[in-house]
């Protein structure tokens, strides 16, 4: 509302995924008293789609299958950067098989990002969309994209953001290659005073690659009209996003069009929008007449629908002598891809270490390569890798502890908007992580260790939002033979929402979970809710399910009243019996109560109440590393992660370390071996399939100890719960850096921390 | 709730799907202005799925097709009473193509009706549910049938009611052949004493055949497995009744089993209950691992899915001169089939006059043949051919107007319970009726006319609950795009429940009619509601919808006052955008309001108030007949019906009127020629198809004049709506019958009224 204090992000520039503003507030239902007061909430549940997953037969949307379904292929450019003079189709359209194909030429102008189109003849990377084909198989669709005859305007292109930044450089788009024209800056207090009051300064210029999400299953759509109702089945994060992406490029209302999700096999924020390859099924499901699906290879998903940033980062940083940090700057640039997407990555080093002097100034820049996508904690992995190694190296100059040095900048409110945090429990994160990983067993000295193998300890620091807010909306379904339906305003991602929404209204009914079905991922049947990004699920999602569920108890408590001729007051509601305090020989149950109201059915609908006003909310951790640094080869091997975290309630503590674990082995991936890589000269990208673009495998799956320090965050909702998706990941490389740092005594500061990186500097120390 | 006055019918003894009691009260909204005021609802528009059904696009259950889909038949009884002794299925089996058979012998013992089972060993009429078998194709599985051997023990079997009653008849139940042992009674005043009273009285015996429902579109199931999971396809008029008997019958939690329907080609109670079919196309596609598809023929619905009980009513009436009604008796028994379903007519013969002394007993009455089921009014159309032939018997004998004599004994209030009325315009309906009709062309002497062809004018008064009520429950999605989804826990039949669903959301958003989707018929997707049946559906949704709606509205206006900086009394909400009052330059469209939120969908909950205490509810109406008697063949032809009814507000003129059409032809149907008729001699019935089964055909229908009396009626809801599914067809029959007294002087006391039975009334008298 006007006068609601609303604190946004910066790094969404899209479809915002987290903070909202509710206009309706809903009540807030008393807090849960701490996990091991509850019955089902905090408990390690095992995932009740489980069965459906590991035996098979989970249904992706890849294995949707429809009557006489077409198969769509898209033809990609193979140019960084080119002008189409022309097209010609007609030998892809005779090839038998063939069943329509469309580009610019015969389709309506679908305005995309910016001043582009979903089909543009200008060409701004190399795998940018061009044309599309269905067929009666996928492979005459592959073999006809081979006979589409293009010529083009070959032009000047730049993979480089720091090249891209110049006055000189190609221009991507006409407004020039720094988007939005100007940085973001940031200043508080006076940096030059601050650096003047330090008696340390380091000054120092760190690096992030760019890494592409690379979910396990790909990017999928199958599209089926029906007279003017679209119906998408979509792998996608957010099924409402989607429907309205295609809705605008129709040109078609929203009730028109369903996205379907069922199940999914990893997004990591490449599935936040709705992909062009969404909109040409669509396109061409109602060219052909028929359902199309389209599937996109790993090749695709390598070059067109999304990546990491990258990032240079320039910081200088000072202290006095007892650790105070007096002022800070960061100076940074990153790649957007060659459509807008955000590359800060300065949130953390603004809020997450005490500091009166701060100045920020960061360029998001065009290059002729695939478009970013918000990817894991948006800015934050960057950010942070670059903060705390720079921290470590800091403290190491005046010859202080880094954790010490870490608590003595330890922030005790927000420091960007001056406002208090609801619930902050980093301290108790720090304190229990240490002693996990054993702290007091690192390196005094950094790299004073011998032999071939040296080992190390580092730690990084993470914060999030993470805390939800409305609008989600929650409809619950009690029938009479006390089986349960929960529609939820949500999708799951892989992480586990069909079992929190079960366990949450199983907790507040009392009802076994069995009894309970979630119905998720599917826009003509659940409310409305988020997109399943920004780690908003939970906190979102699960308030509103408590708020659904204490309707339906308070429904059944009144109509209890009624039909035992008592006063509400002196009920008490007990797995699903309603009975009377004064007298428990007066008890009945919830299907009786149904019976005798003749309602076979209860209906109630929940909703994520409001975030307090004034109060800044986010999620908080640190992540320990404890690794072995092969001085002869370079390699790196993780042997430990302990992750301490504030993180509000746990919902299941089953489900909360499955996150963890991905979070961190994909944060070892960052840390050690991913990276996408354009050859310079020819604007090609090298690393389109898994042998060349390098993912952690099991092996380098360390020992993982999570350790969660809080109980839950009364303030922001009725299930106290903050997301978790990103805070696993955020300090996992920051950790691994530091930690290599510990071992060897020289600062890795380029990710990744490749073999032949670590020897460089190893060799370059000596 | 314990002192609510809830006024049940005693008419439907399975599920009961009028009147109900909502344990929460739901805010009441202002009642609406008339409809003149109003801008969408009350307002001749077509159907919003018309264009789905003419264009032949709608998918109705026989439609439904999907992927490795396996067909069935049932193996039914040609005895109408047998005990099986043994079954050989193996050569069915063994019939390639077969894929399943199922008989008693290999599924779980199933409880149906009362001591009867799915597949019973007791054959209790001819049709009955033998054995079910699944194959390849539909011939294969038809084949398969005729393979099957079974050895029975052929029993005494009884096929008329009357015979069924005594003693020494074959017993179909252990119980007896009476219904509940006992007849229903119901007496207030002194019938002997009001007797002595009378200056007039007559004692007749009037009886009623059994019809068939006979919707266009045949019972079907399509049932399909996914794990534990049972979606059914089903042309029903009670989704989630539907629901509870598949869950029942196969012991599976409701929220396991989803039931879709989405168009209907009529039911009229015939598919209120969750079929045998239903249940048997679920164990075949359980054990065939496959969906299938059960589709019964016209003979299987003319022998097994219910009909109308006939009726044989012995009634005594008295009266004073002055026309004043001083006693009435209603002596009847009527047929339920093998299987419990109520035959009782006396409602109408208890309310609908004036009468201090009233004496009822009926009996319900188990014979060997298709059980009964609820059929369009049940009793009412049979008790008021009966009552209103004996009141213009009785009016006669005074020489009285029997329109008079019906307002003389006009009933101010309800008689059964000493309750008022919520509203009652019975008076308004007789007297525009009459007027339109041309009341004072009848014969004042009936039978005076000459020649051939001979007319006549009669009547007939319709009572009927219609109030509809709780629980209904309304999901309302408005989008960002200001398209809306409205999914309302209803189906509809074919009457236009999408279309007026769409209005009442249309009037109270103020947003076109296009923009608004409505869902219904999925209980995985539509909250609750009803069953269609009993003239609920109207009553109990339209005030659900506009409760969500109005809710709805209130969230944008509080969502806007915030966001205009104005208070929430100085707004006004008009086309979609809210205004300040005061100073009309600011407003704001609810596009931008959703906008300024961050709310792209909104969503409300509505549901249908209770219904006020202490009232009765019920609607109101008089049909006109203009006939002429072709006194040579004995042919009736219906000229012109009249049908002035109070049923509160007109949601839709267009779709009043198509119901309204409905009703008389059916009821012509009824009067003039439908008839079950079964052989005595063999237990057989004769009338299997639509050529033995005579049904109306569109050259018989007559002129139709509707006229509706009534404006709302805002103590029963907040749409004052009551229905007219049922009123349309209760008095068709009986102002015929009247008619054609009038035109002959002879009254038929028989239905239907065939010319044999015309002309042997004819000779009789002359």
């Amino acid at each position: 509302m006007a006068n609601t204090k609303f604190i946004k992000s910066e790094f969404f520039f899209e479809e915002d995924v987290r903070e909202s503003v509710a206009e309706v507030p809903v009540d807030k239902h008393q807090p849960w008293p701490e996990n091991e007061k509850l019955k089902v909430v905090g408990k390690e549940i095992p995932r009740i789609d489980g069965y459906d997953k590991t035996s098979g037969t989970a249904l992706y949307t890849f294995d949707i299958n429809l009557p006489h379904m077409a198969h769509a292929k898209i033809l990609r450019s193979v140019w960084p950067h080119a002008r189409i003079k022309s097209i010609d189709t007609t030998q892809a359209e005779n090839l038998p098989g063939v069943l329509a194909v469309i580009t610019h030429k015969n389709i309506p102008e679908i305005k995309w990002f910016e001043d582009s189109f979903l089909f543009d003849t200008k060409i701004r990377y190399e795998g940018e969309e061009i044309a599309g084909i269905a067929a009666e198989t996928e492979e005459i669709a592959e073999k006809a994209l081979k006979l589409i005859k293009i010529e083009v305007e070959e032009l000047d292109f730049t993979v480089d953001p720091g090249q891209a930044m110049k006055e000189t450089a190609p221009k991507i788009h006409e407004g020039g290659n720094i988007v939005g024209g100007n940085p973001f800056t940031y200043e508080r207090g006076n940096f030059e005073e601050g650096i003047k009051n330090a008696d340390a300064i380091i000054e120092e210029t760190y690096s992030t690659q760019v890494v592409v999400h690379n979910p396990t299953e790909p990017h999928c759509s199958v599209a089926n009209w029906d007279g003017d109702k679209l119906t998408v089945w979509d792998s996608t994060q957010a099924i409402f996003t989607v429907r309205g992406v295609v809705s605008r490029a129709l040109n078609i209302p929203e009730n028109n069009v369903r996205v379907i999700k069922k199940y999914m096999g990893g997004g990591f924020g490449s599935k936040l929008a709705g992909g062009k390859y969404t909109v040409i099924a669509a396109l061409l499901a109602k060219k052909t007449g028929r359902p199309v699906r389209l599937t996109l290879d790993r090749r695709e998903m390598n070059l067109a629908v999304g990546n990491r940033p990258d990032s240079v980062q320039s910081l200088k940083l000072g202290a006095k002598k007892d650790g105070t940090l007096t002022a800070m700057s960061h100076y940074a640039y990153g790649s957007s891809g060659a459509y807008q997407s955000g590359a800060g990555c300065s949130w953390p080093f603004r809020t997450v270490y005490q500091c009166p002097n701060v100045k920020v100034e960061e360029y998001t820049v065009y290059i002729n390569a695939g478009p970013g996508r918000p990817f894991r904690a948006p800015g934050h992995v960057q950010g942070t890798f670059a903060m705390d190694s720079a921290i470590d190296l800091l403290a190491g100059r005046i010859n202080m502890d880094p954790l010490e040095f870490r608590l003595k900048n330890y922030a005790e409110k927000d420091q960007v908007y001056n406002i208090p945090y609801t619930s902050k429990k980093l301290r108790e994160a720090y304190e229990a992580g240490a002693k996990a990983i054993g702290w007091e067993k690192r390196n005094k000295q950094p790299g004073v260790g011998t032999g071939r193998y040296k080992t190390g300890i580092g730690m990084g620091t993470q914060i999030w939002w993470g805390g939800g807010g409305p609008p989600a909306y929650v409809t619950l379904k009690l029938n009479r033979d006390y089986s349960v339906e929960v529609l939820a305003g949500s999708q799951d991602l892989g992480t586990g929402t069909y079992t929190f929404v079960a366990q949450v209204a199983s907790e507040v009914l009392e009802i076994p979970m069995e009894r309970i079905s979630v119905i998720l991922g599917d826009t003509g049947v659940v409310p409305y809710g988020p997109p399943s990004g920004g780690s908003v699920t939970s906190p979102s999602i699960s308030p509103a399910v408590r708020d659904a569920a204490e309707q339906m108890k308070q429904k059944l408590m009144k109509a209890a009243a009624a039909v035992l001729s008592l006063k509400e007051n002196d009920l008490v509601y007990k797995n699903g019996t309603v009975s009377s305090k004064s007298d428990p020989s007066k008890s009945i149950f919830l299907s009786d109560i149904m019976g005798k109201i003749n309602e076979p059915v209860l209906v109630t609908t929940g909703a994520r109440e409001a975030n307090p006003e004034g109060y800044m909310i986010q999620t908080f951790g640190a992540q320990f590393a404890d690794v072995e640094v092969d001085t002869l080869t370079g390699k790196v091997r993780v042997k430990k992660i302990v992750a301490a975290h504030d993180i509000g309630r746990v919902l299941n503590r089953t489900l909360l370390e499955n996150q963890f674990h991905g979070g961190i082995i994909q944060g070892i991936g960052f840390a050690l071996m991913e990276e996408r890589i354009i050859d310079g000269n020819t604007g090609k990208v090298l690393t389109t399939n898994l042998h060349d673009y390098k993912l952690p495998l099991i092996t380098d799956m360390p020992e993982i100890e999570v350790i969660i320090v809080s109980e839950g965050d009364p303030m922001i909702s009725n299930t106290g719960v903050k997301g978790i998706g990103e805070p696993a990941h955020i300090p996992t490389a920051a950790a691994i850096a530091n930690a290599i740092f510990n071992a060897t005594g020289v600062q890795i500061k380029s990710t990744p921390m490749t073999p032949d990186k670590v020897l460089m500097a190893l060799s370059q120390n000596s």
